[in-house]
């Protein structure tokens, strides 16, 4: 089983995350590009990071938008939205080359995230962008997501990602931030649902239903003290519970 | 001898010089990055452009400076500028490898041309950053600076260009812009100067004398339909003296 | 009756229409801000040339997206829409000041004219930023829109435009740019339409029917040559049909 | 006595410093503007927060460049500068007059502050801004520097103010913050210099002597916890020596 978390989410003077702490949990990072956060200098570093613990580097692609963290939805034309993921992940590979290493899948951030995963066109255009850069790189998605079928049926290899801190609906869909249970925030219950994910494939949903939920990435949160905390409680958990950890490609 | 000149200098709905006519003119393309210039899809047609028409693309690398377009100095620290066109050459290289070529050499644009030329830190960030991503990448700067010097020195080409629009001194330097004698305007007079640095490797200077100025290319301007008609007639000219044109590297 | 064009929508070493030829031509001056276009530069060019021709000035105000130029529809939350828009008409209202003049509108730009024009978040966020603002401001807008009803509840003033050179359905909208007859292009009927406008409030549509149109300003273009010309043919039918142009506010 | 601090550098989804920790000890608010740091919904905050507390807003306007924080010098041609100034200056008084205030003074930061401290033409442009927009705003500024004795020619009140936590020179000058002694770290050292500079106008300085520094204001850090402990600590010492705490301009 692979964690995956986002790294690299500083800009400037600006931090965001503990990203040495993330990369002493994780076993696949998703560093941001450049458009919504991330600068040059946090690239190298996280990259640099990466490599030497053997943690995978994925491009966490996003919209153009660093006064709003990415995290709006942005009606982009296809060709924008493709050329303008193509250059992120471009950028990324120049760091990960410095490092010895590759960016060895793509991950959409935040708004451009949650609407790939049900548009069409938006996920068209980052499987395009993908395809166009490397036909190898899977790209990582939520399970039964657009985008995941669209990667699939360009011949990429799509990673169906899980999240243990948030809670699930019959349909697989998330609870939506607003509803109750959206959030699961107990420590133990956190990490006993990745153990689930990751043993049985299965989660238990607000409706009170075990759902089969198949994934190959379980992704943490690191942008709160606490955060790292129950990122490092999740691993523990998989480990104490024989989950072998590693990432879904090879890391270099 | 090779023709070089600016080209992608527009960036969203704005538009500067005329790509397309440039193309057919110039043995290599400078084309810029999206940090003082260039969008991602600017940066995809005019790649697709040159691999089309056999055009070496080169990465016009600058400061992070959309609304002065890399026109003022910046004192950057030596990483983060380092690290800035190291970011620059990656996403360029994405949009090369999709139109089928390569990033084959970088050139330093605007007020980092001019500052490389002379300023040990930053041609130095300029060379640690080709270094870091492709040792075999020529640099493109003026003959004798500091930024060919240090280049030279770290095992990388130095390619010198000259100007054959611009006035010189007996020193080699160029004539400053505020000053008499800076701008040849008439068109047989630019045209003669290029055959003259193509053929005998000199310029005649503001000083009266004929100077040695051996260059490998010459860059010619093209913001202006003028300028574009002007880029021909030196092209016309080489030609017509038997000046065999072509890039200094491989184009693809 | 008015006539309003889009200026100052250059950035930095881009430029973009004519506005030296459209301040002679209109009676109002949408003057962008900075966010998907204008530059500090030309905001005091342009608000300086309005007060010298009694053009007033509005400020066209939109996203925060200059490689989009304002033209993809962002999500944003109602505060960050209604602090981004403030914080525009601030800027702009301090070259009209240095002018002699004062921000006398405000008018939302491309995807946030539309946005606005249809939904309450967003229209409801601009009306906001106005009453913070200057309650005094009117808000230029279709006629019939979201905007103009949210802003006429909280008691600005709406000021409805008419576009000559676009085509009408029956129900008041306009025809999508992607269906036949979207775009009036004949400079003659340009120039009738607009007298229709100024004299019986009508409109001819493209079903055939007159439909009722009660403008107070007609928007015109100036991005091309060509439109520079339309917009002055508008101007000439409309003076010699004997209405009489001015702003639909007190320039200064 | 006045104690000034900058406030409002964080940018989108990224905080610095403890704005409202620092809006109960200083007396004089600093606030970004939105070039090198500070968002709108940031500034309206802020703005809100010191209109409440009685705390003087001034224009903290910086070089454009979000990605250096406006720390690094960049050469601005005199109009530009002018321009970008004002622009800020223009947008803060926005949100400053929805709290019920106005801007009262401007400060330069970082790169722009030592710049225009010993450069005329960047402190002319500073200058220029502040009597553009309004003559009744002081600058606030080292004691001797180019931008006072420019704002003072040009009929301005410069507010020279001194750094409780810096190392003087005999010369007046800050010790660099590559020497011995650049910073005063105890927290007892730092109250009690504060405390000479309000009661004696006097620092003591690496050189060992008492160096007259009249001041009219004390710059605190706040961009982290031990920061906003030293400068309660400022404040607690400077209250314990009696002196009257209080902005150098009506705050409203």
């Amino acid at each position: 089983m692979d964690l995956n978390a986002d790294l690299g989410e500083g800009f400037g003077a600006w931090r965001l995350g503990d990203d040495d702490a993330l990369l002493a949990v994780v076993t696949s990072a998703n560093v941001a590009c450049g458009f919504h956060a991330g600068d040059s200098g946090t690239m190298r570093r996280v990259c640099a990071g990466a490599a030497e613990k053997g943690v995978a580097v994925g491009a966490q692609v996003g919209y153009r938008d660093l006064a709003g963290f990415g995290r709006r939805r942005i009606e982009y034309a296809f060709d924008d939205l493709r050329d303008d993921v193509l250059y992120q992940i471009g950028a990324l590979d120049a760091f990960c080359r410095v490092a010895g290493t590759r960016v060895r899948y793509v991950k959409p951030h935040g708004a451009l995230y949650n609407t790939a995963a049900v548009d069409e066109a938006q996920a068209a255009a980052v499987v395009a962008a993908v395809v166009d850069y490397d036909r190898t790189l899977p790209v990582l998605c939520p399970p039964g997501s657009v985008l995941g079928q669209l990667a699939t049926g360009a011949g990429l290899r799509a990673v169906a990602e899980g999240f243990a801190d948030r809670g699930y609906q019959a349909s697989g869909a998330l609870v939506p931030r607003s509803a109750p249970g959206a959030l699961v925030k107990a420590a133990d219950a956190v990490a006993a649902r990745a153990v689930r994910m990751a043993v049985e494939s299965v989660v238990h949903t607000v409706d009170g239903i075990d759902l089969r939920l198949p994934v190959e990435s379980i992704c943490v949160h690191g942008d709160t003290p606490g955060a790292v905390e129950l990122a490092r409680g999740v691993r523990a958990a998989l480990e104490a519970a024989g989950v072998r950890l590693g990432a879904f490609v090879q890391p270099a």
